[in-house]
């Protein structure tokens, strides 16, 4: 984008945010970034930029071979955010992290890592911990994206029987994309916390971005680190306090 | 934006949203958008671009003269919205249609109005109001945005003293641009609208984008039209349904 002469652009680094996996999450983590920056004034907030696609085929799907790679429609995504000005790249979908290093090879443009970002908060926040509980998607257990983060920081990952993720999880998060049974989809997710907590868990990651939205009972079973929010907090230490010419300029 | 050959872009329409005025209100509009998009699946949402910058100079402020035109910054924002795609403009903030013949001059994109769209569904909700409470920025009362749409319709708009906008409102919106002492700001709302309904309101339009986020007392005294949520309603009317092939191409 070349600005008019007469304004040359926010002053402060500019976030992208590659969204619509899936649109409420999206919305969510834009008010959960606002929320977490510190301001004095209106203009302290961070310039953030936002392609949200509903569009883009389904991460899951993909990962478990029924469905079209995300990656085209992601790529695409971040080309548009580029185009917008954006200086560094968040995903609020913790699947989507599956495709990351491919997006990384056909894009020139720093991207945060939401599975990173959780894993530090629940080390830094539950230095006690061992046995993390785990909630995702189906895309997300198969590609591994909790479990080895963890295993790479001597956490053991504690994740659900696939008979329990077909029946609790994969339909709570489908209700909250389509907005609908909210109220019995919390109630799968605090079941399955239960489940987590159980099988010795001491805390509990939600891991997909449409689980914060019904996490509402699980928090009464299991201290909840909410990955939408550990992303948010990535944005806020990375950008705030920035401007543009601190950018970064490579990869 | 020039897609890969391997992603032609979203089939939709794609929603332009020139935001950040301010980032609360802009992540409420999004979430607005998509609760009321009629949806079977996550890919019936609407594609949305979001340029979201808080540097944007303070609207009310430029039409009291004491401030510089946000016209430039929020030029620069519709060009960045285009450059990624967008069909039809969506501006969450009231006291910006103060310039939005302006902004229309100096670009080529359709825009959408919220002032218009707001007053619409007064009319259509509220068939026997006429007396019209109208709780906005000083800014949106000196541009008589509000005023000159409802006498346009025959209705009589009811507003707040100087001294009761700036001892209740103005501290109340500059609260939620913050994000600072909501439950205070809450009340003062609640206040107002008492004393809209004293003078015989018959409904209230929260007439600037922070207000439905601290309108909780006011719904207690007098209907609440939510500005936020009669643009969202525009949007799915203008958008949904379409394909970018039926988009707007000139004016």
């Amino acid at each position: 984008v070349t600005s008019g002469a007469d304004y040359p652009g926010p002053v402060k680094r500019i976030v992208g945010v590659l969204g619509g996996m899936g649109p409420s999450a999206t919305a969510d983590f834009m008010a959960k970034v606002v929320a977490r920056t510190p301001v004095e004034t209106e203009s302290d907030h961070l310039p953030i930029v936002v392609w949200s696609n509903p569009e883009i085929p389904d991460r899951t799907q993909a990962l478990l071979g029924l469905g079209p790679s995300p990656v085209p429609a992601m790529t695409d995504g971040v080309r548009r955010l580029v185009a917008a000005g954006a200086d560094t790249i968040a995903i609020p979908c913790n699947t989507a992290h599956a495709f990351l290093d491919e997006l990384r090879s056909k894009t020139q443009v720093e991207f945060l890592d939401m599975i990173q970002a959780t894993i530090a908060t629940v080390r830094h926040d539950y230095p006690g911990a061992r046995r993390v509980g785990i909630l995702s998607t189906s895309g997300t257990r198969l590609a591994q994206l909790y479990a080895r983060q963890c295993r790479q920081h001597g956490l053991l990952p504690i994740e659900l029987s696939d008979a329990d993720q077909a029946r609790l999880v994969d339909p709570a998060i489908k209700a909250v994309k389509v907005g609908a049974d909210l109220e019995d989809a919390a109630t799968r997710i605090g079941q399955a916390a239960l489940i987590l907590a159980r099988r010795d868990a001491s805390v509990v990651v939600a891991g997909c971005t449409e689980i914060p939205l019904i996490a509402q009972q699980a928090t009464g079973v299991l201290p909840v680190v909410d990955a939408t929010d550990c992303l948010a907090a990535a944005v806020i230490e990375t950008c705030a306090g920035t401007d543009r010419s601190a950018g970064w300029t490579g990869r």
